[in-house]
């Protein structure tokens, strides 16, 4: 038996990719990119042309198949590797992106007498039109005391599944009734690989409320009287972990891409979950972050604990047998390109070319210099508002201490040091909520981008970083997850420890505390937690009101 | 009699000048500027090479002197007046600027003997290294409940005359005592040009604890045993208003200057102060503004009130017959700059170059787009401290309500808008204390540079902002205080107000508030003032906690 592999396929917001990776090392032997011809549909349906509202983001079902037909003959041709030696597929998909189908499996968008009806197209994960059926579910759910309020963080986001599938009955209930099931992309795409519909619990516990079982049809009535069966009419009770076998290859689809039919397809999964097997971990008391423009932060633990302000607790949902804790930044890396878009001088882009290095590296030299406090500078990281503890999207960014000699170097650490501070309260939550944290994996764009940022974000939590080898950790967990369905009878796995040992690896570099500059950084520390309660917890309104009245002035200018 | 002429010397920081006026309608004829060949002298004494400790500011009489040789004859010159055609000169000076000299008014460090004493040099306003004698005369005073503390806001600032001249005493003792006298430089050289030491209410007033009278001997004695007597040994109790004429221009400068010998000389100044009259105000109700690097707010009142947070109140302080009232922001165009230098990113000095103007002028044309309140961005303008209210000079800057979509020039704005808050807040601390103030006289550099500045300000406070037509309000004033030394007999006026109507001049257009903008600033600044009140008065300590950190941790560092 010749050597085996599986791909990894990844659809993110903008494009679709697959890797190739070898079962035996996690060699990652191929990669191709797609990017989706209509991408993120904000403005104006494909085809009809018709006009979206604002906070509208849709996305097009056609796109997803073509990267698939594109893609892995890609990777086959350029690694030289047989379809035939591989065994298994697995998919990660942004969440929730969901969308409505008909009896086939076919997105209603795809049918002509729907395909001017913006609900009948996918919604896609940044679709913010449902805030006002969310504040309906919020509302009705304290009302009524529905205990999953508290497995959120106290609140439903606008993003998730219930908001919208009841913004396409509020809205276009026509469409609502003609769509046989509302389904996840992550769930779509696996349907089509395969033909089966086996639904992830990744995707139902974190975007769907489910908690091995949905919200009660009293619940749903009470938001609308057609919505009490929402999930008996249009999804299904059967929900399965990541790693399970959904089915195998269709044939028609194994044609297109050169792959042999009946090949295994795992169950679909969340972008951000898979990386964490990639990333090495399979065990709990270690926290996996992604790290990019935002930050998302996934950690196991046998115990099911409750813990304020977190995105979701969900058995089975990271890894089969744990509880699976998610927290996140709204914001990170978007703070940082918005800081250097906004806040930094010419005389810096100057400097930096100069030195041969661009402008990030150029500051992180000259904030690499400062000790922890040197700069009296402390900001709270709320650009894109809180996501994890305070859960409010109302809050905004905030800076002290500058006088007339600070220098855009100590603004910009200031402003690293503010999202490690924002972690490290992640970090406290969940221990002192019984769900310990010894280490963390870190995955993503940032820390290969900036060791200063890895090394502030070891020395304020007093953790060791570790730093996944892969560049495409995601992909590669995907990729993973095929070889678990695949199962070791095929060339594969049995489980995911199994793996993960075989196919993650790490950076030989690691980024380990200065207990000396975590010293240091538990004072700041005390101040950013003592200004994140006043300004989160309701002891000074000032951001909301800011917000308030920026809302009425633009509302009156237009 | 043909056209007469006034003179006003205006000694600044690094340069002075002169300008020569008509008096009968105040036009600026001829200027002429002098630098200062020694110029700040912070590193190491001039001759001696003798090096300077830290925050020492020290300069040179001889370059004051130079001045008056150099632009005198060179405004004659320019203008083609005689001499014989000026009554008058008046002076002011930056203080508290101040020196010992000896029985024959030398000041100490002209004598060989004690060139390379540092402390036989001038103490320029900005020397600093008094900070430990300043906290000794406020903890004294504290501890004896001394009334004058009230009047200049809690607190003697390290920049005033007791505390430079207790620094003489503590560290070199031979110079304080070789000392015949120990005076301002806008005494010393009113003594220079006349030959009369005769000391004006206003210095006395504002930077040497004078209210008809100075502190006790006991109090001084309790500072240090040989500082009992520092007023009768060392200085003089004869104060006298502006607009007196101290003496007759003695012959030997009036050769060098081409002047007629006997010219009246008026009693010296204050560079803010003299700017009063000259922005055409004599009367009370109405508050002058010099406007530049930092701001400095006076107004005049029949009526002496306790007011917090002064600078200072001062009988015929600033107008005689008047208490003269003084606030301060110690920065509004220094943080502008600050920020310009330091937080405006290449593209817009790129966008500034292609639509012909720079960046002030780009930031301030998208910043004019905006409305009060639209950008949700909030500052406190305390990157140097706040001189008045609060007077806390550890106080720090902050802004707050940022986004990632929050653009350079709403940063800008908002900056702006903080320090028209600043000005605001002050208007409310005097009004509420009994001090009214009706409308405003802006003078300075800013209000011709940035006229979105001046508009926010009116909006802000809700009152007319009037600007001074003379782009060198100060040395007018000093003229026309040089023409009422002279008195109407000698050509000039007999009091300022007769001055004033006639030399001094507004710009035809003035700002006026816009009550719309005025009503959303007031919600803007219930917000500015809240926090204001919780970060300035001990509500939260971040501040001072993030400076003792700050100062611990590069202390440690060598």
């Amino acid at each position: 038996m010749g050597r085996k592999y599986v791909i990894g396929l990844d659809f993110g917001t903008e494009s679709g990719r697959a890797v190739l990776v070898a079962v035996d090392n996690g060699e990652e032997v191929a990669t191709a990119v797609q990017n989706y011809q209509d991408g993120v549909i904000d403005e104006a349906l494909p085809g009809s042309g018709k006009k979206l509202e604002p906070d509208w983001a849709l996305q097009n079902p056609a796109d997803y198949l073509h990267v698939i037909e594109q893609v892995i003959p890609k990777v086959l041709q350029t690694s030289g590797v047989s379809g035939d030696d591989v065994i298994g597929i697995g998919t990660d998909f942004t969440a929730c992106t969901m969308m409505p189908i008909d009896k086939e499996g076919t997105p209603l968008c795809m049918e002509p007498e729907f395909a001017d009806r913006p609900h009948a197209w996918i919604k896609l994960w940044k679709h913010h039109a449902a805030q006002p059926e969310a504040d309906r579910i919020n509302e009705v759910a304290r009302e009524r005391n529905e205990d999953f309020l508290a497995r959120y963080g106290g609140k439903i986001s606008s993003e998730w599944f219930f908001p919208k599938a009841l913004q396409i009955l509020d809205e276009d209930p026509e469409i609502y009734h003609a769509a046989d099931r509302l389904i996840e992309a992550g769930d779509w795409i696996v349907l089509q690989l395969c033909g089966e519909e086996k639904r992830n619990a990744c995707v139902a516990g974190y975007k769907a409320i489910w908690d091995e079982g949905y919200p009660s049809p009293e619940f749903f009535k009470a938001l609308h009287p057609a919505f009490e069966n929402v999930v008996a009419d249009k999804m299904t009770e059967d929900i399965y972990p990541a790693g399970v076998k959904a089915g195998g290859l269709l044939p028609h689809i194994a044609k297109k891409t050169g792959l042999t039919p009946g090949t295994a397809v795992a169950t679909g999964g969340v972008d951000a979950h898979v990386a964490v097997p990639a990333a090495t971990v399979t065990e709990e008391g270690k926290m996996v972050m992604i790290m990019g423009t935002s930050v998302c932060h996934m950690v196991c633990c046998k115990d099911k604990k409750r813990i304020e302000g977190l995105c979701g607790v969900v058995k089975d949902g990271i890894l089969p047998g744990y509880y699976g804790y998610e927290a996140g930044q709204t914001a990170v890396g978007d703070i940082f390109a918005w800081f250097v878009n906004n806040c930094v001088p010419g005389w810096v882009a100057e400097e930096a070319a100069k030195a041969g290095t661009n402008v990030h590296g150029y500051l992180s030299k000259q904030a690499a210099r400062l000790q922890p406090g040197e700069s009296g500078v402390l900001a709270l990281d709320w650009w894109n508002g809180n996501r994890s503890v305070l859960v409010d999207a109302d809050l905004t960014g905030l800076m002290v201490g500058m006088t007339l000699t600070t220098t855009p170097a100590e603004m910009y650490r200031a402003v690293l040091e503010s999202t490690a501070f924002g972690t490290y309260k992640i970090i406290k939550e969940l221990e002192e909520g019984g769900v310990p944290i010894a280490e963390v994996y870190a995955c993503g764009g940032l820390p290969g981008k900036n060791p200063l940022l890895m090394q502030i974000f070891a020395d304020v939590t007093n953790r060791e970083f570790m730093v996944s080898a892969s560049d495409q950790t995601v992909a590669l967990g995907s990729a993973m997850w095929g070889a678990v369905a695949a199962g070791s009878e095929a060339g594969g796995y049995d489980n995911v420890t199994q793996a993960a040992t075989r196919m993650a690896r790490l950076k030989d570099d690691s980024f380990r505390p200065d207990p000396a500059a975590h010293a240091q950084y538990e004072r700041l520390f005390a101040e950013y937690e003592r200004l994140h309660d006043l300004f989160g917890r309701g002891g000074d309104d000032v951001m909301k009101t800011l917000k308030e009245i920026k809302l009425t002035v633009r509302g009156s200018n237009g």
